[in-house]
């Protein structure tokens, strides 16, 4: 089946038109700040209940303080099919980070319930708490909560005021005892869709509305500590130096370029770097750099750790240095379905779109749900890459261009 | 004439005594520091007055706060040789970096005078009042004094608790407008004489007690700043990249190579580094990077820089980078004068130690003094190349080695 014209428009345009509505709930006066657990939370569900009643939903809040809406099928005990994102934002964010995923979720069940469509299936819509950790440091909390994976260490975590998550929690209205009540049971869902802006430039380099996910890449990322011999910029002859800036400069370069010649999706980058004691006056002593090293294949991406940690050694060897390879945090990638993959891929070109995969190299919600069930991703272009700011943005006719792929891709999904 | 080695162990020991004895007089409980103004600057101006009176010589404290002695000649209107540098001290230093040049100028004096030793001039101390820079930012305070340099604009910098210089000198007991009295006549001037622990390993690397200083190095400070496009370190392919991290790494890399393969006493350091935002999972938007660059050379020390420069410039074009070089502090070498060189290596020689040349990488008083009249400067041994930390040490038969050398070559200097 094809979404109309003319529906497609519509219902982009309310989709545009709600996230910019959900940007006024915000904790900042200047810009859009949603956290876990706070009143802005709170309004933020209530709105999102609203339009999913509007939409011919059933509704409800969940035991983690997930917003859900459901189109039920005829026949009560019918699998489930979830579409979702994340409505809660990190600090002077945009407006369409997680919240469109929501948002579009809600008007393909608009657009179904208006036209009468009978799906084998409840139609479910999710709008996850808490996915950016801005509060409390953890990450991807809600899709956690409902994998199962909750971890109840996190409910002794303090956001800068000295509020546990779990005092956060009584204060909203939940029990931190019952959170466990928020899990799901994968035998009952078909699987978890998400659509989400790119968060970067692929789609807008190919000149591409949206693009097929195939997975969420894995990632691991390090604290490197290069230790050398401090000294007077002055009196400290070139050749008596054991000078770790230039044993960290030299490690950069040896990064991007492994990188760069892998010639796929892996990504290595050196983000932060400090020098100690950090004066134009002396060789430093210590050079702290991060690194972070993506790969939608995991043996991939520990070859390429394999040569950026050789190299590194090489170096320690060459200029009397010492390295510290600090390894902070680390998670494996998440495949999208092949069948779903698939489903997307057809519906692009049924919509006379051209089919195109790509990998998501930041984290989802949809990473989360992947031990819970078969789950997939549509992306939506960019425009200069920009997320997690003011300025991000999407184009209304990329939107449309998503919710027709999605409307196809739900019409071909046999319970 | 050669000094007699129980004579030079007796004043090298009471040199390093009276060093270890100043130290005493500090502004912190657990460390030293000596600040300009301050009543610890009084202190020790007052011990010092003691020990130069002990040595036979006549005192006074000059109209910017330098401390004097003078062993006078039996001519009055004699010109004069002036030994010295400075008291005053960063923060938890250590016991020698200037002190050490005082105290032992007033050994010498001390040692003539106790061989009634006739001079065809007055051999004057000065222990300078602040060359650091600690309290106001405003270094070689009292030899630009000397040589009639003293900014006036320098009246108005504050320290740390907002009190002014000028108000600074007025609670000391000097009157902020007349401190042009301090200035000298550099007609009247035979030389300026500076001994200084090297505070960098080249002596220690070649197993020599003192070394005798060509020239104190020009040097040229900038702030390079480097801008690309932030990006999300996930979803940003490497050829999307225009990274200021990596064109900061090519650049370091490029600055130490070409002063390596200068093969003289050219150096280029980058001792401050920093990337914004500096997280780990974002490529950096721009990138900060401190360059300080050092010949006795100026021409040489421009070449290297332009050498720099174009390295920068073509890194800029190959990545699609904007480099900024904003450049910060500027200052010519200064040359010691040959006589004086010359001088002090035949004492070397005299004294049956190797007479070894090299140039002062750091900038000492007597920097400030060259636009006044010819001068000279004589390293001792820094184990370790260590200098401002508690750790920074001296040799006592170094000590006495460069006694000997000062003593021998007063001796042959004609008015």
């Amino acid at each position: 089946m094809i979404l109309d014209s003319s529906l497609a428009d519509r219902h982009a345009k309310s989709a545009l038109d709600r996230s910019r509505e959900l940007g006024a709930i915000s904790e900042l006066p200047d810009g859009i700040l949603r956290q876990y657990l706070t009143s802005e939370h709170q309004r933020c569900n209530q709105t999102v209940d609203h339009w999913m009643q509007d939409a011919g939903m059933l509704t409800w809040q969940d035991a983690v303080g997930n917003q859900w809406g459901r189109l039920p099928s005829k026949k009560p005990d019918a699998p489930r099919l979830i579409l979702g994102s994340h409505l809660d934002t990190v600090p002077y964010a945009g407006h369409y980070d997680g919240i469109l995923g929501v948002l579009l979720g809600i008007e393909v069940a608009s657009i179904i319930n208006e036209q009468n469509l009978e799906l084998p299936f409840h139609l479910d819509v999710v709008g996850f708490c808490d996915e950016e950790g801005t509060r409390f440091g953890a990450t991807l909390i809600g899709s956690h909560a409902l994998a199962g994976n909750f971890n109840s260490d996190w409910l002794d975590m303090q956001d800068k005021d000295g509020v546990s998550m779990a005092q956060a929690m009584e204060d909203f209205g939940l029990d931190p005892n019952r959170v466990g009540d928020a899990s799901l049971k994968g035998e009952d869902i078909i699987g978890y869709w998400e659509v989400h802006i790119e968060q970067g430039p692929v789609l807008e380099a190919h000149d591409l509305s949206v693009g097929v996910v195939t997975a969420i890449a894995g990632a691991r990322r390090a604290k490197i500590v290069i230790k050398g011999q401090a000294g007077h910029s002055g009196t400290t002859p070139m050749n008596l130096r054991k000078d770790p800036m230039c044993g960290a400069a030299e490690l950069v370069t040896g990064i991007e370029e492994f990188a760069r010649n892998c010639n796929d999706d892996r990504v290595a980058t050196v983000g932060m770097i400090h020098s100690n004691p950090g004066a134009v006056n002396v060789i430093p002593g210590r050079v702290e750099m991060s690194l972070d090293v993506r790969s939608q294949n995991d043996d991939a991406r520990e070859e390429l750790i394999a040569m950026i940690e050789s190299h590194m050694n090489r170096i320690a060897f060459d200029r009397s240095l010492s390295f510290e390879m600090h390894w902070k945090y680390g998670i494996a990638a998440a495949h999208c379905a092949q069948k779903f993959h698939n489903l997307f891929r057809a519906a692009c070109v049924k919509n006379q779109m051209p089919a195109y995969s790509l990998p998501s190299g930041a984290g989802h919600d949809a990473m989360a749900i992947a031990p819970l069930c078969d789950m997939a991703m549509l992306f939506i272009r960019s425009p200069n890459g920009l997320s997690h700011h003011p300025a991000e943005a999407v184009y209304k006719s990329d939107v449309e261009d998503a919710l027709k792929v999605i409307f196809s891709s739900i019409n071909q999904v046999r319970a």
